[in-house]
């Protein structure tokens, strides 16, 4: 696993719900390369909650799968163009499409851990599926399609 | 469009991120009918925003189609069995799936409207369609797939 995270690598003005390291209200989510795949750990906070408190709320574990994949979509073409993270020009991607299936439910009072690899590319497309597991269980499913931005 | 809304009418023991009434750090959507159409008013605050401060978090936006369609097809549910929101026997429904195509940015600045409809019930599944619209223009479309858990 790399040291600095994907978000961390961007720099600092990120303020990203998601993935933004500065938003004291967001999930701060942190991406690492490990081998081939992007993969996170996430802590749910007990406002992370969905009907039931003992369990997270399935919106936020798509902004997980989200923010995660879409970093990683960035973060696999600055490898493919064999620049380095966060440095000039800018790449970024915006997600297209997010298709999250609901498995099982995830508890609140385990660490979340997602791992995501790249399943196509085509073009300024990149399709990613990312599995979301709690307690060593697959609990979440999810297919994200990030789409380059037009370098300015 | 009638008086109170789903969330409401569940009663005040709901602490979910997305619909909880009583959740500080949530957001609170409320949804009510419009004829037989669900639909909400979002006022996105600024720690929402996605990469860009100017615009809606793509996690957030399908948190609240998530939210939205669930607390629906609850009240379909109650609806099509003629009962009043959330007298006994209760009923509950959770995501299944959860598919959000994004077209276009969403101002921060702006009120989100949503407005969905049951599109297909099967037994105990119920699959909605939701559009998101952002200054009148539609924004971002959802499917969401809800299952009715068993009576307790």
């Amino acid at each position: 696993m790399s040291k600095q995270s994907f978000q961390e690598l961007f720099g600092s003005d990120n303020h990203c719900f998601g993935c933004g390291m500065h938003n004291g209200h967001g999930l701060r989510i942190k991406s690492f390369w490990d081998g081939d795949y992007a993969v996170a750990i996430f802590n749910p906070q007990s406002y992370h909650c969905a009907g039931s408190t003992t369990i997270v709320n399935g919106g936020i574990l798509g902004a997980l799968i989200d923010c995660h994949c879409n970093c990683f979509a960035i973060a696999d073409a600055y490898k493919r163009e064999g620049c380095e993270m966060g440095t000039n020009p800018k790449i970024w991607y915006v997600t297209a499409n997010l298709n999250v299936s609901y498995k099982k439910p995830v508890a609140i009072d385990t660490p979340i851990y997602l791992k995501a690899v790249v399943s196509k590319i085509d073009g300024r497309k990149t399709w990613m599926s990312c599995e979301l597991f709690s307690k060593d269980a697959l609990c979440v499913t999810g297919e994200v399609l990030s789409i380059r931005l037009i370098d300015k």
